[in-house]
């Protein structure tokens, strides 16, 4: 892996290029959700070309906890990792697993050894450590995988929040060193010899600044390739998550890719970028397609449209006439409508589509203000090494 | 419209072309069912790329009856018809609605005028006569609407079946007539100056062949540029349908088009085909991918897989290694399997593109062996007159 910063704007904003085995992704990035290895209800060749440029994701993510249970990481193992699975040739990342077993499973046993869980799907009682849910992720073989961390509800009190920001620290150092030691056998290893994974920590502290700096500081010491912000987008203020971003961006480094975990608004990921945050991810776009929801600018401004509004039975415009997407540019508000109300299959797929170009371009947009002199994208890449 | 027959081979198939409003169609051709303005699951551009060939659905059919329940006929006719509300600038045919209403609809009361009965929706009454389906049709704007006819239950004892072929009769008498008088309303009447919607009549008769040769003579005698056999492919055997088909193409006008509604599987399609059927159309192959039933060929012979078997957890293979589609070419049994039991919406998207291309494939494999001389489209395209 590498990161090259090109440029770097005043507010902290800054726009680089991270080269990973499976290919180049420019920052600033978004990077869709595909849960159990698919951005649900889009088929890979749209991701591909997703966008006004017609460039595609860069890079998406899949679900440790979701892929585990279901197909099982010994099968995507086997069918040469979760690339080659879901035929997808482009980067990927996978989360721990810990924001699944604390939100979906039932029945959770927090031991500093890890957690015991049942699954939603099933019941069946199941075990993930650091060292667990590391060896899964090399199973999958996604590009970036994630140490394995507890994530705290909101609210949550200091104490709470130290005792779980410690156990996370720990897991991190168990996550890195169970790494070290099996990281030459992700299922691609013979494919792009000399490459492999790399292992991003999690900072935590929830809404404490104080727990934030000391988590990214004991991060930092183990000099990961690169780190992401959690515990963050769990029910607090707006106001709260741009502050404690903004915070703990100071206390990483800053020729490391930095990553904010499960945000936002297309509003908010702009603001983030631009603050310098360099990868989000979200299943906003596509789950608020699922239900209507689509997002849309109005003077300048984000809105968020319900196509299911009568109002828009008779709507002959595009979800957003300044929209250049390929739901925009063929299907009117009025057939989209029909197809929601009539919950046939085809309303998911098109309002996704959208959803994810507003925030593919968002960003090409983001990227392009931060760096207006760097008008190719291969003024971006470096050699890859 | 013009109709012009290329190559009739001895067993009665034939290769022709039909020239409608909105474009050319090569016969003989599968129409995929587009129940509610949509293909479900599959959007427009994937529609017209499918195939080995990439040609795409030439035609596709949409439901009168769901139209006019939802969203209604009204606000269609209002949005251009049809063809502009789903944004599909190919072909389109609607049937007339009897079909659902005697197979969807609640509390059916038929009287000689027509037939009232309760939305399945949301139980509200509604009357369907010939008169008020021809209507609804011209509002919705099809390039071929059908006339109002009746179709038995089977098993139907000679005299039900005797009556219900006079009023099916008695209603395409209506359904001229009212055609004659108001075809001219069509939505897109200034965009295509001189071009109108083709009406075609329904051979009804249920399974006996006399009852079959009296309804092809009466609706003969109407002169109309069409014809369908309607009433097949509702519980009877094999068969039967292949020997009622035969029969009744041989009292049906050999330069027109014929047309069997609601067939059928891949092996039968391709019979009645080169029995001399020029136009079929069918739910099975979207129907059977949002159940996990695919069709392939195995040393030359149709099966049917179920893609949630376990044998194919494992399997790295595509659904059909002959299958020359964008899903084979892409995605594993493995990965289909796994998106179809984890209630993945791409399940149904990729097994719906996969049937859908093999349908078209066989047809097209059928129109080069009825005319392997004529290897170019455009020689078979006449000028449109």
């Amino acid at each position: 892996m590498s990161f090259v910063v090109s440029r770097t704007a005043d507010a902290g904003g800054r726009r680089g290029c991270l080269t990973l085995p499976h290919g180049v992704v420019e920052t600033p990035v978004f990077m869709p959700v595909g849960t159990a290895a698919t951005v649900k209800a889009v088929p890979q060749e749209t991701l591909e070309s997703l966008g006004q440029d017609g460039a595609g994701a860069q890079i998406i993510l899949a679900n440790t906890y979701h892929l585990y249970l279901r197909p099982g990481h010994d099968l995507i193992r086997r069918m040469g990792g979760v690339h080659r699975f879901m035929s997808w040739t482009r980067p990927m990342l996978t989360d721990s697993g810990g924001f699944q077993v604390f939100s979906l499973a039932k029945l959770r046993k927090i031991t500093p050894d890890g957690v015991e869980f049942r699954s939603h799907l099933d019941g069946s009682k199941h075990f993930f450590s650091p060292e667990h849910s590391i060896a899964v992720q090399i199973a999958l073989g996604a590009d970036v995988i994630m140490a394995f961390d507890e994530c705290v509800e909101h609210p949550a009190s200091y104490d709470r929040t130290r005792d779980s920001m410690a156990l996370t620290h720990a897991w991190a150092r168990r996550s890195a060193d169970y790494f070290l030691q099996h990281r030459d056998e992700v299922p691609w290893a013979a494919d792009f010899s000399g490459q492999r994974q790399s292992l991003f920590g999690i900072v935590q502290g929830g809404m404490y600044p104080d727990l934030r700096r000391q988590s990214a500081e004991a991060l930092v010491e183990m000099d990961l390739p690169g780190y992401a912000i959690g515990g963050l987008a769990v029910g607090e203020p707006r106001e709260m998550t741009r502050d404690i971003i903004a915070q703990t961006l100071e206390w990483l480094p800053k020729d490391k890719p930095r990553y904010v975990m499960g945000v936002g608004y297309p509003d908010e990921i702009e603001v983030y970028a631009k603050l310098g945050v360099d990868m989000m991810d979200c299943v906003l776009p596509t789950r608020a397609g699922r239900h209507g929801l689509v997002f849309a600018r109005l003077e300048g401004e984000v809105i968020r449209l319900n196509i299911k509004k009568v109002e828009f039975a008779g709507d002959a415009g595009p979800i957003d006439a300044k929209c250049a997407c390929t739901v925009c540019a063929r299907y009117s508000r009025a057939y989209l409508r029909h197809l929601f109300s009539s919950g046939e299959p085809l309303a998911a797929t098109l309002l996704s589509v959208h959803n994810l170009a507003f925030y593919l371009d968002t960003m090409a947009r983001v990227r392009r203000e931060l760096a207006p002199s760097l008008s190719s994208v291969n003024d971006l890449h470096p050699t890859v090494g």
